[in-house]
């Protein structure tokens, strides 16, 4: 039941944005979808999912919601993997989703910019950006459900962030309904503006603690007139590493993507989901029993058991490589490009094996195979997650260091460990021992595996969280791990804008 | 003559620092070149100018000043072209140069990174990039004098921003000293880092008002193998944004420059200096009399007299575009890439002539005369001056609205108007008719013709500052151009962060 204060507020909601848009969670009408995270780690209770349908409707509902003293949880595509866009479990707070804002306003070819409205799907601006002839280059795995606005809120990363940088880099202005709930708009498609603070910045990866996004002007860029893509398996990952410095050197802008995949992560593909990891055969073969190649440290395992492999020697075991490439000379001309990078990396010893994609099928396939990781670990049971980065020049330290000493700690455990290599960022996944039912292995070692793999980020300069940001999955040990003085000039910022703490409540700020 | 207050400041200053790194402006040693702006438009005094050596000096500083509720003036190579880096006249100031952090801490070239202190001269930075086979893109015409420092606290452009953006996007980390003299160190070489608000934005472009840089950790890219650059006259406003767009769809990434220039700065640049212009004869010749060659609204005009051109015509007559390239190919295809561009311009009339460098001395021949326009422009007096940007897309509806409204207001004028339209930023300096003495001018109409120039910017989605910033100069145009809803974060932020005000006081915030 309604408290008093909460019907008046239910009331003044349904006045300003219309019945159907405020809807309570009922037995009827649970509305999951917008009270629980894709990863189903998160079930909150909210008082009303409310859908505005303009910027001056989401300045509305603010407003009522900062005189009633009512949190608001922002929401695009609830694709969040750190928590981010679910409500608690009071039932006291307000999902804002802004699906309804989707937008496109404006395309400007030749000042290549866009302009869109917050609750546009990413696929939808990549395909009106293609319509136009242009690129929108952000590209991830939820790009079919997740917002505009949820990318910006979050500094979303993705697959071609080594050419195009995140999310922020590919975001010219905004539009943002503050606290107060007023409106910020500077929608200016400018690539260069020395106006003042960089509000813009503050308001992205600020995982809608500060303002919501309502509106953004994003960046543009030429469709490249040839794409190629090499999967190549390299002796180890240094040789991966130094692959990362020679493709530079050759290809500077045209390396678009540098993808890793340790041996583990890709016997689970071949194991979950053999037809995905077809592409891979040739380089690093499932088994003829269906689990990997590598040395079996399990000789017990038969048909149904888990794909093994010595997570001991992930650093020094072969790794296989996706080199994605792009470019604006014919298919031919990035093809001689690829082809000299690849002859003197044969050479230097840092891969010895290639295959070069020769048609789109191939291309897409390479990809799948990549993009299939994430499903087949999940088929492969739930594990501890990292996103961690470090300079690219660490990560064999970094290996070197952590998986022994996680080893050592949960012996049998399997570290899980593919990504972005071109930007030194890397999901570091651990998989309990075998022999430990895995409700039981993260109930009680969930922590302790994270101390050992941040206590060794924070050694080698890295960061707890690369691309998905800090929710409330983080937010402890964000605290942890960052600098005291970060820390207080997070919580004077929060403070300074949003004083009555109505914005995503006890999100992201330590 | 110092109060006891100043007395007790300079003691202690001189206890944590050396009797050296203090020094008082006096008629013995008047410590001008700290004191004025580069432009000498601004000339301030101080109580002193402290030189610390290291990081925990400048923090010990801070909390000295702090602790006295004086105000300090962070200073690098004094370059600032809005006044944003020199005391004011009270004289109870105090400058702190960073000129003596001037340490390269490391190179990391598995990274792609450098670690620099602020002090360092970006042209020293630039140098040992290079010793280490690798680049530093930031290039820009104080780059003998501006340090690394300065460079992100006021986030400067430059010349390569069209390929590499601006300093903003060149930084991966900072150490700063903040208004409380505590220490925040965040030197990580990540190319993703999403734990956290964006504090490293936040500081660069904040003219030091939030806190003081002393240390940075910068991107570096490989090598380029191979630069061209081209001189090419496009007959109108409208064929030279044209090309931009075109030259990016063959070029991409490697088009790393695009200048234009009108028919007036080149002809000024002829008349002041001829040798550097003479690169531009074949496309914009001078007159026989050493004027330009376009259309005389002046025949009364004799030896002596000044340059003429018709600003009427300035969106539709012709302009000289420079266009950069650098590629990872040897130079042979590149200049097959550039001059397939060329022919195709050349087909659709974007251009009518073209000249494309054969060897280095061309290369730069190019680049002088387009830098030497500022100083020709110097050489023709003073004038009103302006950085502004809109979308490319807009450049030649803001030079068609925005020329005939000077010229009905200010009858005879002239506009100078050259810059990187690549990025859609130009310099728009507006100088006075040419019976009336120039420092009249300036004392009588500058704020009219401020008011004029601003107004078809704000129209058209555009900023009154694209790369030199706010400073003191336009600080009230901010706060008249700017929405008002930035001002207050802006002025929540600063009092969040900095509530005594001691850093770079009555400077960037409106």
């Amino acid at each position: 039941m309604h408290t008093p204060a909460q019907q008046l507020l239910l009331v003044a909601l349904r006045q300003a944005l219309g019945d159907a848009a405020v809807r309570c969670p009922c037995a009827d009408e649970p509305l999951l979808a917008h009270l629980q995270d894709w990863r189903q780690r998160y079930r909150g209770m909210a008082l009303a999912v409310v859908s505005p349908a303009s910027t001056e409707e989401v300045a509305a509902v603010v407003r009522l919601c900062a005189a009633h003293g009512t949190g608001i949880v922002p929401q695009g595509g609830n694709t969040s993997l750190v928590g981010g866009a679910v409500p608690d479990e009071s039932g006291q707070q307000i999902v804002l989703s802004l699906q309804r804002l989707n937008r496109v306003l404006d395309i400007d070819p030749l000042n290549l910019s866009m302009t869109v409205q917050a609750g546009c799907v990413l696929a939808q601006v990549q395909d009106a950006a293609a319509a136009a002839g242009l690129l929108f280059p952000l590209s991830l795995a939820s790009e079919g459900s997740c917002t505009i606005g949820g990318v910006l809120a979050t500094n979303a990363g993705g697959t071609q962030v080594l050419r195009y940088g995140m999310a922020r880099e590919l975001c010219l202005g905004l539009e943002v309904v503050t606290a107060q709930g007023e409106v910020w708009r500077s929608l200016k498609g400018l690539r260069k503006d020395n106006s003042g603070y960089d509000l813009r910045d503050l308001v992205i990866g600020s995982e809608g603690t500060l303002g919501i996004v309502t509106a953004a002007s994003l960046k543009l860029y030429p469709q490249p007139a040839s794409r190629l893509a090499a999967l190549l398996r390299c002796p180890d990952i240094d040789a991966a590493t130094a692959l990362l410095q020679l493709a530079r050197q050759h290809l500077d802008a045209e390396l678009t993507g540098l993808e890793a995949m340790a041996a583990y992560p890709v016997a689970l593909t071949h194991q979950h989901l053999p037809q995905l990891a077809a592409v891979a055969q040739a380089l690093m073969p499932a088994a003829p029993d269906g689990t990997d190649s590598t040395d079996k440290t399990d000789s017990t395992s038969t048909t149904n058991t888990r794909t093994t492999a010595s997570p001991v020697k992930l650093a020094d075991a072969p790794w296989l490589v996706l080199l994605d490439t792009a470019s604006p000379r014919p298919e031919a001309a990035l093809r001689a490009s690829l082809e000299a990078l690849l002859a003197e990396a044969l050479a230097q010893g840092l891969i010895d094996e290639a295959l070069v994609s020769h048609n789109g099928p191939q291309y897409r396939a390479m990809w799948a195979l990549r993009e299939a990781i994430p499903m087949a670990e999940k088929l492969a049971g739930q594990m501890v997650k990292h996103d961690i980065g470090v300079p690219s020049s660490r990560i064999p330290a970094f290996l070197r260091a952590t998986v022994p000493a996680l080893q050592q700690a949960f012996p049998g455990c399997q570290v899980v460990c593919f990504g972005h290599l071109g930007d030194g960022n890397l999901h570091f996944n651990v998989q309990g021992p075998q022999d430990v039912p895995t409700p039981t292995f993260l109930a009680r070692h969930e922590q302790a595996v994270n101390d050992i793999v941040y206590a060794h980020v924070e050694a080698l300069g890295g960061t707890i969280s690369a691309e998905h940001g800090i929710g409330q999955l983080k937010r402890e040990a964000l605290a942890a791990h960052q600098s005291p003085v970060a820390t207080q000039w997070m919580r004077a910022i929060k403070a300074a804008l949003d004083p009555a703490g109505t914005l995503n409540p006890q999100r992201l700020v330590p």
